[in-house]
């Protein structure tokens, strides 16, 4: 079977990080390159972290490109203190990886998702773990693109239960809804990876340690960098007993569907700043009797399942680096 | 088969008017009793909608019970002026009615339910269309009931779409979002008929007409009872093509429920009365990991097939009234 060929957007972040591997251990997949987004640190920390970690694991053939530095409605952006909490001041939950041999491309992020879109189609997917910003500006340079791309597989959004930034906004989201909602009513193919799903499944300390047993040097960095966020978790009581696999649950999802049960809606996300609802993704009320929904939600995760294949996959790429 | 006893909690209402339909129209259920509720209009003028219609179609011996005159946070209550013109002054689309021969019965709805529950057990299934303030009433008055009653399967709330007094609340949980979430919070088994899925089941003039033709008092009245609510959809702009069948829906739910997908969650309700949320359904991000949620949510329904089940019931009992 040809593999599917995979852009990855991040905003790398400890769970970041986890996609990345998740991504370079899967057997399905080419990770064709990283585009680079603001959110859990600023747009170069991010960009350098995914150079960083791609060499960690022996993948200096994949190129990251830079994104756009701030939101789609501001002209900056400033890391909030509870990213820095949860992922480290560096991202990467405060360890040194050696500076990257290899450097961000010329070409910009969003260029890049045009070209793919164009070059690959259908057999395209495209799993944004940050904010939607960079593909909301693809899509406004070339709208076409929206009738290319195989899926988009987003982290992002929470429908079924309260947000993690307010009641109604996650924090993907809450970086820029409109741009959300300008992606959610594009027509693009979308998978919504929430947390409706992602906060069922837990990774533990437990599992952090077979990877540190490996004795290398990736099993060991990835240790370290996920027992800090399992940490943070704690001590914030975002959950005591472990911490979620957010963004490599989307990278698991985008290849295999089968991990989530899904529901079929038409969905916008409420971007008026001054609203409370702010940051909501939600059913479009007026398109609820339209025929064929362009977004799956996902409602419910096997997750001892997917815990499994994550585990399997990591554990194996760390063996090796 | 044995029939399933059911208990209709209503406050009738165009659409209360079209589940009673639906209750003594389908095969199945044996409706042992019909509860009031304020609501759409004041209890005393529900009782009276409900016994008024239970003797247009013949059916003098179906008991009517006075719950509870106004939620449980308050000590009154006022009809909303948006439930005159949606459902009439007198609630049953200003269509009158001969005063009913019998009256309501002296004993207490909380307490019809609690003699039900103890009674039927699992056999028995409580619909309630309005405010859950006489289910939580009886539930205070005896939790043991939430493990004996078979199912409840009520029209209230939304989860995957906005409400329709807030972009929050429905309007039945609206009325008294305490109760509500005493009641998802009770253990007892919940199917939620919300707008998620009622406001994709219209009806429309056409519908209404077949029951006109008909030529009987019963076809005519519920024609002009229903084309009140359907003009008011229109006037209003809720819906322009035709009216919900918000409280019919949840009946047949009850009885059938391959009508609808539904999703399990544990549920909350917000019901700080100072929170722009105050009436959301949501589910309740502490219990997401904990096994065997109670509520099972609707979130698409088979509207073709429930349409042709409502007409092909209503039209055959109207047929002999």
């Amino acid at each position: 079977m040809a593999k599917r060929k995979m852009i990855l957007d991040l905003d790398t972040g400890v769970d970041d990080s986890l996609a990345i591997a998740y991504a370079l251990a899967d057997p399905e997949v080419d990770l064709i390159g990283i585009v680079s987004s603001y959110g859990n640190n600023l747009l170069d920390v991010c960009a350098q972290n995914s150079l960083k970690l791609l060499e960690l694991l022996g993948h200096t053939d994949i190129p990251v490109f830079k994104g756009l530095p701030h939101s789609s409605t501001s002209d900056h952006f400033d890391v909030m203190q509870v990213s820095k909490d949860i992922h480290g001041n560096n991202g990467i939950g405060e360890v040194e990886l050696p500076d990257p041999q290899r450097s961000v491309e010329e070409e910009s992020g969003v260029d890049f998702y045009i070209d793919a879109a164009h070059k690959y189609g259908k057999d395209l997917i495209i799993i944004p773990t940050g904010p939607m910003t960079n593909l909301a500006a693809a899509l406004k340079k070339d709208p076409e693109i929206a009738h290319l791309i195989g899926n988009v597989t987003f982290m992002g959004g929470a429908l079924t239960v309260d947000g993690n930034v307010t009641p109604a906004a996650e924090a993907n989201i809450n970086q820029d809804a409109k741009a959300a909602d300008e992606v959610f009513k594009s027509g693009l193919p979308l998978t919504m990876v929430g947390l409706d799903v992602t906060l069922r499944t837990l990774l533990t300390k437990k599992e952090t340690q077979q990877w540190r047993d490996l004795g290398t040097k990736a099993g060991k960095a990835y240790a370290d960098i996920t027992d800090f966020y399992i940490d943070a978790y704690y001590n914030l009581d975002i959950d005591k007993r472990g911490c979620a696999l957010h963004d490599p649950l989307a990278v698991g999802v985008g290849i295999d569907p089968s991990f989530v049960q899904t529901i079929s809606l038409f969905m916008r996300c409420e971007y008026d700043p001054d609203s409370p609802f702010y940051g909501r993704t939600v059913g479009d009320n007026a398109k609820l009797n339209d025929p064929n929904p362009n977004v799956k939600v996902a409602v419910n995760v096997d997750k001892e399942r997917y815990l499994k294949v994550f585990m399997d996959h990591l554990t194996n790429l760390f063996k090796e680096h």
